[in-house]
């Protein structure tokens, strides 16, 4: 009996934006697991399959759930926004497996947030970058802190999530202080985009300085372009090269 | 006269890793423009579109095509291996557009080999990561060097693009010698993903010591994990967190 677990990542939030692989990955899926909201989405292309949800700090319950459900015999899916394996399920999943070791894991990308925004904005990680949470939830602010200095010292172009919670209103702001530390210029080219592939999507450029003094909601993904990048118009652009 | 150009990402090589924007956009487009061997890979999934090659190395004369076919009122496709966005045409395109600003771009991610690569090899990028090209044809060594020591000092996990050509053979020992006298272990966890998406993909897990020996092709995407990730039977796993 196949027991299998495909890890889905479902791109930013709208059915356009899941690749083929995703789709039938999903449809050949007798149950469908997930954190409500993505779960939601999923429901509106795939009505007729089971669901099952747990809540958003539930994932290693969610994750055994998967592995019991697949024992049963059942294909399941484990559903993740952006890509599985960005700050996603992936690698839980794998922790857990020694576990389960007679589960098959397949893992099925999708486009993570820096990707998908970095459409919106243009083109901020054209060139070499780095993607960083801002979250301190599963890591230190020390590991964070150094992070953002690292990345102003090898000049990467950067995406961020988790810019902002109810308890982190201050995170953003304090990032932006770390990078002039280090050495990032106040004008340096940056933006952000408000509900990637959802309704209510918004784009922003500006200034790191002016980044510094916004407000930006648990929603964005927060873009700062390398020591060349430039806005040009409503877009924020980072060159391939040097030359 | 609407004047489009979609620049689009299609993912590693395989139809099923496209996604259905990128599909739609391609079939409402009039010519498809690109390298050839994505405009190849697209020909099998749309055999009856018109499309124009390039040369590999004439990207300003593929966007110039590309401006100067929409102005013709074409709806044109130009499109990318991978993401649009990363060392993809989205910057050079935006790069030409104040001289071509009666034409409208929207860029349409795909996924990049960092991500695509990443679901081979399990989790090696579930968390903080950055992507960095090896190729210093645009791009000084030394910034190149300047970026995978921060990589290194920021505890990043990494993907490696373009770690090898006929030309730079030993581009991958060179990095490896850095992220080690930067204080990199010699069994930290790495790996490597080749033909992603495409027949004859082939992944390998291995420590930095040893991909330091390795000769790997121009179709490989290499991985680096941070300090705690770890390799799980043929699988690189970096953890959500530290905690």
């Amino acid at each position: 009996m196949e027991k299998l677990i495909y890890v889905i990542g479902i791109g930013p939030g709208d059915e356009a934006n899941l690749t083929g692989r995703a789709i039938r990955a999903l449809q050949e899926s007798d149950v469908i697991v997930g954190y409500t909201v993505y779960v939601d989405l999923v429901k509106e292309i795939l009505p007729d399959k089971e669901y099952m949800t747990t809540g958003m700090t539930k994932e290693i319950e969610r994750c055994r759930l998967c592995f019991d459900l697949a024992r049963e015999g059942k294909v399941v899916s484990l559903v993740c926004s952006g890509d599985a394996g960005v700050y996603g399920m992936a690698s839980p999943v794998y922790e857990l497996l020694p576990e389960y070791d007679d589960v098959d894991i397949v893992v099925v990308p999708g486009i993570t947030a820096a990707n998908s925004g970095a459409a919106v904005l243009g083109a901020p990680l054209n060139h070499d970058y780095c993607v960083i949470s801002l979250s301190d939830l599963m890591t230190p602010w020390e590991v964070i802190e150094n992070r953002i200095k690292a990345a102003i010292m090898g000049d990467f172009a950067m995406a961020l999530y988790n810019p902002s919670s109810r308890k982190r209103a201050d995170y953003l702001q304090k990032a932006c202080d770390i990078m002039l530390a280090a050495g990032a210029k106040p004008d340096r080219a940056c933006g952000y985009v408000e509900n990637i592939g959802r309704e209510g999507m918004q784009s922003c450029v500006c200034t790191l300085a002016k980044l510094r003094e916004l407000s930006v909601n648990m929603f964005t993904t927060v873009f700062v372009g390398n020591s060349e990048s430039y806005i040009q118009g409503n877009k924020l652009i980072t060159k391939r090269g040097y030359r």
